[in-house]
């Protein structure tokens, strides 16, 4: 197939017409079919029922140091949810915090802790005119719905399959010190699956910042999610890194059950030197009595060790996997050669990004919208929901079935022929196109 | 008895002399109990127990509407849960947002994002020069803490019987804009036990605040906690009064199964007019994915109802009941007449609030220590951990089995003879003495 580029106008006109053709086929099927979110399916979820059980006797809820764990106390998590926890992060169990059950939430009450009472002595953010945050972008949104809801300027940094634009990087944080933080998901990252070479990582953990509350919000959301038993992605672990590189207190480390047990009901943990836990053990003296530790003892007795985790996941790829390969094998047999859009082919993490030609994200969300498949918002892979090219839509595969994720896919890549013809003919693409 | 006070310095130094004997023998006994926190005991724990398996089939995880509730979605709480905890809470199910384990979790976020993003368009607490609350005493450490971390002044208002001062929070919320709330623990008060009168209640709702994003904190921990069927606390339900008074925004209201089911393990809910509801979840849709759900219906499914509820606090009652009337019992026959102390006698709650003679109470704590009874620190129930007169003791009855609590009461109540007979004597109190 040649590029669509290099099409005459006619082919391309009538092109378009057996593609309204298909449209109408989809049409006539009234799909509704929500893509938007990195949702586990139902297949996934059936997975850990086993946990609901697993303590049923008061014997049960007794930690290893002998407190009920059913009572108050312990504020920053029984001892074997961090054992747990710890080896899943490779971090030692004393760098660790479980919190309740959400990392998200974990990085919220951070940004927001800093903003009131700033990092380890330094001024209140509140207290700063300006705040900036760096963010390699197309990125996950619910981390600059953070820094936006705190008022917090972002600075995109163009992602790159080895990581973030180190150079520009390392030039900006060492310049400006209101540059507090970096988004980053270093492994699988969100959407394109990219994992951060070990030179990225290692540049990261030799930062220079002007800042001295300077940190890296390194959320490993993906760490264990695996596609591929035998093609695994692997990251040098960077609280290790930055204790050699001088910079012990650089970095927050994330991460949670959310996609090994239940979303919504998992467990999540924050992993940073002991200078910073100190800090973040007083404050949240203050902010709870502890988080939920029969959940976290649950969690412990299903799971027993990390190896009981692995095993878990590789169910989960079990489930996962077919559905990716379905979602590439579409994309090229259908898009393969014609020039109008480029995707990742990651070994694991949740999404696959998409880039179509420029200007056509929003009108490619639009009309599978119209036919019934809700994907990502266009833009929502940017800070403010702005992606200066239009280009950027992430595919979610994980929660439809697969016979629904292959119509919604084929759907997917209509539209992408249909808009990208309709651009290069100089055609409309306004929502009332 | 007569009065300590009207005792010869010889029958005081001879009583000084018997007292010391009775020490003695607790120093033999090798006490080692904790007394300083309202925890439940084993005995009320293992009443849940039955909700620890309550879920263990697919079809049990399946909300009314027919959500998943083991996968992301529903920012605010399942349907059900939020008819349980209204019912408990007396307000309408839509006037509710569910929220994690802990509902001093939810004041603490609350006052944060106060700081951060002002109340209903106010401007943010942290850009004002200065910000204060009114703390009844004495009332519960925990709030005090809260206020203290983010630099809020407090401001001292005396306890009584009926509920704070009115006149003086009525005096200083209409002529000072800065004045930004009020810790309200309005039924079986942390520590007295004390039940706010209808007059109080409806008082507070039509209180006429200078700042328009002054709010009640009403932390209603103890909504259900009765120790006697035939003679319980009723409390004038707040939103209602404000709402009728023409102030529907002006009152938060938490409440959290804390001491109901796990303690740390249960679920808490913010209850408010909806205009804070729609401020407040357009920032929760930014801090997490949503609290556990799974739990959220774990505690439904276990309840079934608010007469589930009831019910429950019955057999939670029958194990309290004898512990307070211990203490009572034991005060009455050792300190009765005595002129050294007054205290308490709740029909509900968690504590019994110890009034000494002024300036004994850090002693009494610390005597009582060195025989290995830990009580609640002296000062804690006083913002910045200040007692002016150095007379409150915060009892917390409920964690001890009943053999140890009348131990741990009787050696209470001869720390007090000891300590207020030396104040008399005018011998010294230090940490020396």
């Amino acid at each position: 197939m040649k590029p669509y580029i290099e099409w005459s106008k006619e082919e391309l006109e009538a092109e378009l017409a057996r593609l309204r053709k298909e449209f109408k086929a989809f049409q006539n099927k009234a799909l509704s079919l929500n893509m938007a979110r990195g949702k586990p399916s139902v297949e996934q979820l059936n997975l850990s029922m086993g946990m609901m059980d697993v303590l049923s006797s008061a014997d049960d809820l007794t930690c290893e140091d002998g407190a009920d764990c059913r009572n108050y106390g312990i504020l920053d998590g029984i001892a074997e949810a961090k054992d747990l926890l710890a080896a899943m992060m490779e971090v030692p169990a004393e760098n660790i915090i479980i919190y309740g059950n959400s990392s998200l939430n974990i990085m919220y009450d951070t940004i927001s802790r800093s903003m009131t009472h700033g990092v380890m002595g330094s001024t209140p953010w509140c207290k700063l005119d300006k705040v900036k945050f760096l963010c390699p972008v197309p990125g996950y949104d619910r981390h600059f719905a953070i820094t936006e809801h705190f008022g917090i300027e972002m600075i995109n940094v163009p992602m790159t399959e080895t990581g973030p634009d180190m150079d520009m990087v390392e030039k900006l944080v060492s310049e400006d010190d209101s540059i507090k933080g970096i988004w980053c998901v270093p492994k699988y990252s969100n959407p394109q699956g990219y994992s951060y070479s070990a030179e990225t990582v290692r540049r990261f953990a030799r930062l220079n910042p002007k800042a001295s509350d300077f940190r890296i919000y390194w959320d490993n959301a993906y760490c264990v999610h695996h596609l591929y038993d035998d093609h695994q992605d692997y990251l040098i672990e960077i609280l290790t890194e930055c204790r050699r590189a001088g910079n012990p207190d650089m970095v927050y480390k994330f991460s949670s059950t959310s996609k090994i047990s239940f979303p919504g009901s998992g467990i999540a943990a924050l992993a940073a030197s002991s200078n910073n836990l100190d800090e973040i053990r007083r404050q949240m003296t203050i902010q709870t009595i502890g988080h939920d530790k029969v959940n976290q003892l649950r969690h412990v007795r299903f799971f027993k060790n990390f190896e009981g985790i692995r095993r878990h996941m590789r169910l989960h790829a079990d489930i996962l996997r077919p559905k990716f390969e379905a979602v590439d094998e579409i994309l090229t047999r259908e898009l393969g050669g014609l020039g109008i859009g480029e995707w990742t082919k990651p070994c694991g993490g949740y999404f696959i990004s998409f880039d179509s030609m420029d200007g056509c994200a929003k009108a490619i969300v639009r009309e599978c919208k119209k036919l019934g498949v809700v994907m990502t918002s266009a833009g929502a892979t940017f800070p403010y929901g702005i992606d200066p090219r239009d280009r950027n839509i992430r595919i979610a595969p994980s929660y439809p079935c697969l016979e629904d994720l292959i119509s919604a896919t084929q759907l997917f890549a209509l539209c992408v022929k249909g808009v990208s013809i309709k651009k290069i003919l100089g055609m409309e693409l306004t929502p009332h196109s």
